[in-house]
């Protein structure tokens, strides 16, 4: 069998990274032969990660199928999340923790789904599992991935396994979870640097929700205020998202990694789904405030899911 | 947590109901209120299983939601091979070993499948990870069901890994692996007692394949003419199948268990898609030679699919 590529979400985050390559190293030493590679642009974040545990940075590629037959998807399984000409490869296997939609294989497969926080917390329990120990910088980007997807511990989609992993890959890494983690979200919420179209697309994804197709960024920030006086510029940019990919709705969510909680902007003509799925009003200025909300994944997808599903287009 | 319940696919085979019984047997274990349950009648090879390990037959239910809120499913995850009020129940785990299909969550869950010949193997594994031990007659269960799956070892859906799992599990039960399973395999290939609608019946399932709804039914035999002998009632049967559930295909496959050869029977519209498959033509008795073919999962289901996959309605 020739290279097989391992690869996270579009617009990879944390985990989307370094699960990658977290997964390939364990891949290479089972003697498969695989490369890690990346769907979009690093976050500040991230770039961080890779500085302090000397990774090299995974080649980004747009398409899988003219250098590979066969690839492993990591931190996510929805086609639209993934590369491209998806359906020109044959997936191999998946590790994921994310909920199961928009995937159908002809053939069967390794899919390795755990209801944690991170994927870096499932390939944890392979290493385990393979008999291979985890090498030190390794560990210490999975431990980063399970920081930036638990924000510090503090997401409801935190568990104790994700916890428990995170301790022994600090351990291994040599480096203070708290300590680190700390430094390592304000890198990526450090965002003065970026462009408001950066900001847009930075960590967003769309989702198929019953008939309809909706996207939903977020980013972590220290002062909300500080993404909220670009509003304007925001709003525009979700406004050509929409028209460019047919989208009914667009929420750009932006997260207070300090006191766990999140306010929105919400564009698209469904946007009073948004409205009724946390029983709140979307002010005249198109914002509303998630109270309580940090995490995508367990407070946003499934609320919204749920609604879209009981809705015809 | 209220009791879950776990099952097999509808027209249960000897994995969808061992492997229901193993994992519950596991999930008690550890702690889980669990009750196996399946989803129709037993064939007469896992009758023959049950027996054999004093297994108590679990009970038959048409229904989930109005007894349970949560449920697991082995052996399969397409939404058609399930319990048909799927939809309102929320699926916990999935253990499998099939391709994916037609399976969407809107949250997320344990998922484990891998690309191995049987569900119990995989078990097996799960009964390690947890440090449990395999009881005797659940490991004759499993035993079962890896040797239906695998009929004896000569599919090529057969692994190494459930070769090496069904020797494990022949050992904990006390029985020798090739005499106790032919045994097994010949009380599920003596048909004389079973009415052409059961044979129709007992071991089919329907795929989404593309825009196409196919169904593919199996049957195990000794002797292939006795079953043909039958071809003008099964014919009959299929076609009722086909106008009930709106199928654009039926195939009904009888295997030959100690030839390792098939000889399908063929219905519905979109038969031509069978000889270009096989590149094989149909008789002028609707039946095809496929030579070498056992395995329903491997050399018939993903071959049909790719074909499906390229036409439009």
């Amino acid at each position: 069998m020739s290279k097989v590529l391992i690869f996270g979400h579009k617009n990879p985050d944390t985990d989307s990274i370094c699960s990658a390559i977290a997964y390939a190293a364990l891949k290479k030493e089972l003697g498969v032969d695989v490369e890690p590679v990346r769907l979009g642009e690093l976050n500040g974040e991230t770039e961080y990660a890779l500085k302090q545990f000397n990774a090299e940075l995974p080649r980004l590629i747009s398409k899988a199928a003219p250098e590979a037959a066969h690839v492993i998807l990591v931190d996510h399984n929805e086609r639209q999340q993934s590369v491209d000409d998806i359906n020109e490869v044959r997936v191999l296997e998946v590790i994921d923790h994310h909920r199961i939609a928009n995937f159908e294989t002809s053939d069967p497969l390794y899919y390795r789904a755990e209801p944690v926080g991170c994927t870096a917390t499932i390939l944890n329990k392979m290493y385990k599992e393979n008999g291979v120990a985890v090498q030190k910088d390794i560990a210490g980007l999975m431990l980063s991935a399970i920081i930036s997807d638990s924000l510090l511990f503090k997401s409801p989609t935190c568990t104790e396994e994700d916890v428990k992993a995170a301790q022994e890959l600090a351990s291994i890494a040599g480096v203070d979870a708290e300590e680190y983690g700390l430094a390592m979200l304000k890198a990526g919420a450090d965002l003065r640097s970026k462009s408001t179209e950066e900001l847009a697309t930075l960590d967003s994804k769309v989702f198929a929700m019953g008939d309809f197709q909706v996207e939903v960024a977020q980013v972590n920030a220290i002062d909300v205020l500080d993404v909220l006086a670009r509003k304007e510029e925001i709003e525009k940019v979700l406004e050509n998202k929409i028209a460019e990919k047919n989208l009914d709705l667009f929420l750009f969510v932006i997260t207070d990694i300090l006191n766990s909680n999140s306010v929105a902007i919400v564009a698209g003509k469904e946007a009073a789904v948004v409205e009724k799925a946390y029983n709140a009003p979307i002010s005249d200025d198109r914002t509303i405030v998630l109270e309580g909300v940090v995490s995508r994944k367990k407070q946003i997808i499934p609320v919204l899911t749920d609604i879209f599903q009981g809705m015809t287009k």
